[in-house]
């Protein structure tokens, strides 16, 4: 068995959060950050590819570096560190941006250093698809498996490119509203078929406080659904990051099991994973949770999640 | 073990459905209609309460006889049916309703007849919860199991006595938004707790097209979580009368395994079978689907779903 690495391509980012009971500033945000942090509760393997600003929390580098995620491949511009500042409605469920600076985006053109070129997961985690498509451009592993997750934006101002990553991709994962947005589809199921006919082999899609459904192409070209149910949350303190944590819990979980070709089985597993850790995530401000979560505190909390799950065939 | 005997008391409608794709006239609905059809598959001691008027078309009278469904409680006024005209919109999951004729429901008091008083299992599909609390004020098993279903209506207009019911039932079911609604809770784990703190003892919140959670307080006071998925559906004809066929075929089940006090196991027995029932219903226009399922076909279904649900411990 390899120890797959994994390379974690994404935003790593500086958020300003507001939620109806508290407002914070200066947090760890970004698609990357979250998916590396996730993906190293399981791996020890995670890399992230990304670009900071001078500005960015020295604590934050050293979070990163505690949790044997490497930041070679993060580049340090001259400019600031990108920064999206959001605010939660009451319902905890919609969200509005009210500000977001580019900075360090801008022309940013995605550099992956020599070592980690050969690595077999590759996580294109959301960010503009010309980034992703870059990142992948420069990976050379005979044997990887790639999963890319998106946003509505990249829909509206970038369907072309995103279309040329799907092209690329094992797996795409993605959110409910997202995948009905792109599909035109009115109800998911629909949504998810849809998205397999355009070449996928596997898509999720996420659906919130729902869990989430992957549709997998198997063997025979037959069609497998599996429906995972999200760990069941009474209070949400901050669910910034909870897709971005799904997305590397279960690539952390392949990497684990040494999994380059994932078969439905592992991709479950993955799921299952990538889900308690999001559960974590949305328990307090940004990382702070998940920074914190031990393997073994997945597996307690798995167990549970198992109780709730079953019914008798 | 005995077979216990289903009273289903609630609305028995004219629907008139308006959906992207077609327009029906003149169909069956009501809460009760649905509820009574859906537990007829697993169980043929189904028994209907309501009223109708003289207007009511014969075909559906002959259709609940040819279910094994008594009709001797379903009254027949002079007046008109109740009749309701709905539309759905584009996403299938929005409705709007564009006319309500209240008519033989207007100064309805329920009458349950003397044979079917020591019926089991009370059914109290959606309806007034005057009605309701009539209803049950007939019934006079000593061992009985009540389940209630309710809307958002007679949250709005009807607080007090749908508190009432809810001191006198054993299990709630009833929706996402309503529950939300009614608790003041942004999550539907939230409110599911706080619908057991006013003292009922199991509570069913139905997620539409994402399922269904049971809260259960067992014997030593804890409560368990069952999360329930829903049968993915690629295409929706109707949704109208899906929470009641879930409901009824929840009912049914019960009846078919002789459980007048069903446990934790019983109950997921019930949902899985209520949510398969349910997904018939929204296969077509009305009962169309729903009054063709043999008990057969469910349990073909439910081989799938158990696949798609399936992972590892």
């Amino acid at each position: 068995m390899i120890t797959p690495k994994i390379v974690v391509g994404g935003t790593v980012a500086i958020d300003n959060v507001i939620t109806p009971i508290e407002k914070r500033e200066n947090l760890l945000g970004g698609s990357a950050a979250y998916a590396a942090i996730s993906a190293s509760i399981f791996s020890k393997k995670a890399q992230l590819v990304g670009i900071i600003g001078e500005d960015f929390p020295k604590e934050y580098l050293e979070l990163f570096e505690s949790k044997s995620i490497s930041v070679e491949g993060l580049e340090v511009s001259d400019q600031k560190t990108f920064t999206w500042t959001g605010k939660y409605l009451d319902n905890m469920n919609d969200r509005e941006t009210l500000d977001v600076a580019i900075n360090v985006l801008e022309n940013w053109s995605v550099n992956v250093p020599e070592a980690m070129q050969e690595s077999e997961l590759v996580v294109l985690a959301n960010m503009a698809p010309a980034n992703q498509l870059q990142l992948l451009s420069q990976m050379k592993a005979s044997k990887r498996y790639v999963i890319a997750d998106t946003m509505d934006l990249w829909i509206d101002i970038a369907k072309e490119e995103l279309e040329e990553v799907f092209t690329k991709i094992d797996l795409l994962v993605l959110n409910d509203s997202e995948a009905k947005q792109y599909t035109g589809a009115y109800s998911s199921v629909k949504a998810g078929e849809l998205l397999l006919e355009k070449g996928l082999n596997a898509v999720i899609i996420k659906h919130g406080e729902f869990g989430s459904t992957l549709f997998y192409t198997q063997g025979n070209g037959s069609v497998q659904l599996f429906k995972c149910p999200a760990w069941p949350l009474s209070e949400l303190v901050d669910p910034t990051g909870a897709g971005d944590s799904f997305l590397g819990g279960l690539a952390g979980t392949l990497a684990k099991m040494g999994k380059v070709h994932p078969t439905l089985t592992d991709l479950k597993e993955g799921m299952v994973n990538g889900t308690l850790a999001a559960s974590f995530t949305c328990e307090s401000f940004s990382t702070e949770s998940l920074q914190e979560v031990s393997f073994e505190q997945i597996k307690q909390r798995r167990e549970e999640f198992w109780a709730l799950c079953q019914w008798n065939a």
